[in-house]
């Protein structure tokens, strides 16, 4: 069964593109814009799905990486359990659009924001879903409970994870006692559940070699297995122990200590984390996310499309220039907010003509999703492939 | 007189947050969100506006930078003639927001495009308004004019104007020769006016001395002078050289060869343009566009912030963190896409508590801006000030 037949169709501006291009060829696609290889990401989720199936363990997809509902319900269906998000707007966003059991996995700590959180929670309840916050402070957990309490309907929850540092360096408390101190204080308020412990260990993702991040989720997962049993040691039960991401995810869920994963990017694969030295434990994943740009510029030995950063983000560094069966091999560098500038990929080799098409994969699929307010899906192939749905980057700009 | 008071409202959805926000204090503003100091940004204006005045030379603000067609009226009430834009969609935006006078100071190939841009010079006609576009191939001129023949109206032409490369190496022609040919094609087609020379030097913006900003735009009016020359001396007539950024307009305005300023930084003065050594013949600039931001993570020796690089561009350096009076003195590390690290400036300095509103100077501005759907316009400073306006970011994301 085509996995996408159930789906509403996706919201404004989306879905008047999608009427304009469905079933157009590529070459169709305007110029700079985003572009989705559909079979290249429903074989990453296939992969996806079936790791966590074959581990048994849950996994729950970081919508932070597509802030599309669409996408969202797509992974849920192919056995996601939910998905995480980074902001309370996010958050809203994608339960608006039907995703239903969302984990803001970050700290909210502004009171008109948890009161959101709380309608949020509210809101969900109603329809048997379930809204879960990471906590790392004290005055955060009264706060949320405050929220909790003030609202005019009783009767709902929030989950909460008590967040510890395993090896970041940037949210999070201390390992042991002071993960023990939140947990209990959650353990007051009637509206909050202590849920478990979120253990995500971002600095981990990108180190480069398998050793590296097997010696860093190692450190992880003790500073893992020691909070947990200090909690329960308190009669407190730990029920779920979540985190991991698509460089690691394979070494949390050979831990016996993480109970769910939060891979994001392995849906898209960008151009940074292919550099990692894979994992053999891991399933291979594809770049399924492009930047379709044009060539608008040429000269003797370059010349320049029209995708700089402000169409694809450059944090995790450059675009690669993907190469298509017969094209030139392309290096891209930085030419400001609208311009790429092309060269050979080797000295004297060939460069592209006027108006050509070429195709890029992302440094780091996140934030460059956040740049469009639509990801065109492609079916057949970047090559001879046509348009069949465009999907809405439904939480673009979600930032509060 | 107010220069506000005579903009019409603007668009959704600034006006829906200005409606709730006006004369509400900073401490409204819900985070990360991009603020404007209103009296800064105006003080910026007018010393841009007095420059032009006393060097006698036209200004063009590059409306690439805040994407508004508020702040793009503001800047012509003030003495700009019209503005530039990089991109098509971009001039469709502003057009419709009633700025009427508009240059892409960029190559457009596709035909789809080009048909867009020939229905908005002809658009712009009918308002007594005016289009120019830049180009730096003889199919680029071929194709517009192609586009501008096949309109069903007939009338309208648009301005066009040779882009020469004066040192940056990203798009235009050679000096010289290459570009007396351009000149010619253009001649040729009667919808298509040759305007003049683009002679932007990108590169040289932000050399950080005066002196070797000063050698760079020598070299770009050496550019120029030869290739104005040559060209006149065919009998077509260069009516106008444009170019000029915020790091060197000066230079350009006292060479006596262009005619007309392109800066747009200017307005909002990024942390980077701030690293560059003053030029004493420029007007001194101040910091006016901030991301507000809140902690929401402490710990011993840092605290954690909601803005990470989906709230700021990172593509010229971190963001610099604004020290209010009082305020701690903080350095800012990349936290991701959601979260920025954030440290005392000097070892066992004070740390910002939990809840603790910050604002960060952008590293770039024009990008960061693009990350936004609106800009809260704060009058009276940032400690005490109040929401004024909420302006819309009315072409964020039009990348085509």
């Amino acid at each position: 069964m085509n996995p996408w037949t159930k789906l509403p169709p996706d919201a404004h501006p989306a879905l008047a593109l999608g009427r304009r291009l469905a079933g157009a060829g590529v070459a169709a696609i305007d110029t700079p814009a985003l572009v989705i290889d559909l079979d290249a990401m429903e074989r990453n989720l296939t992969r996806m799905a079936e790791f966590a199936q074959k581990h048994k363990v849950r996994w729950r997809a970081h919508a932070k990486l597509h802030k599309s509902a669409a996408l969202a319900r797509l992974q849920m269906r192919a056995g996601a359990v939910g998905v995480c998000v980074q902001t309370t707007a996010e958050a809203e966003l994608l339960a608006a659009g039907g995703v239903h059991n969302i984990y803001i996995s970050n700290e909210v700590i502004a009171t008109p924001k948890l009161e959101r959180v709380a309608a949020l929670a509210q809101t969900l309840h109603e329809v048997q879903g379930r809204l879960a916050l990471a906590v790392d402070s004290a005055e955060g957990v009264q706060r949320l409970a405050a929220a909790m309490a003030s609202r005019p309907q009783a009767g709902a929850s929030i989950d909460v994870f008590v967040e510890i540092d395993v090896g970041q360096g940037r949210c999070g408390v201390a390992p042991g006692a002071p993960a023990v101190a939140l947990a209990q204080e959650i353990d007051q308020h009637p509206a909050l559940v202590f849920a478990g412990l979120q253990a995500y260990h971002g600095g981990a993702q990108h180190l480069r070699t398998v050793r590296e991040r097997r010696e860093a989720i190692a450190r992880a997962v003790a500073a893992v297995t020691l909070t947990r049993q200090q909690i329960e040691a308190t009669g407190i039960p730990v029920a779920l122990v979540t985190g991991a991401g698509t460089g690691t995810f394979a070494l949390e869920a050979a831990s016996g200590v993480y109970g769910e994963l939060q891979p994001g990017s392995f849906l898209f694969m960008d151009a940074d984390y292919a550099q990692n030295e894979r994992d053999p434990a891991q399933p291979q994943f594809e770049h399924a996310l492009f930047v379709k740009t044009e060539v608008i510029s040429t000269s003797a030995n370059h010349v320049v499309c029209d995708a700089g950063h402000k169409s694809h983000a450059i944090d995790s560094g450059m675009p690669r220039v993907h190469t298509l069966p017969g094209g030139a091999a392309l290096t891209y560098a930085n030419g400001g907010d609208e311009h790429g500038i092309l060269r050979a990929a080797v000295p004297g080799g060939a460069l592209p003509a006027l108006g050509q098409a070429l195709w890029l994969i992302p440094g780091h699929c996140d934030p460059t999703v956040n740049l469009h307010d639509v990801m065109i899906g492609v079916r057949g192939g970047l090559a001879q492939g046509r348009v069949e749905r465009v999907i809405s980057v439904d939480a673009r700009g979600a930032l509060s």
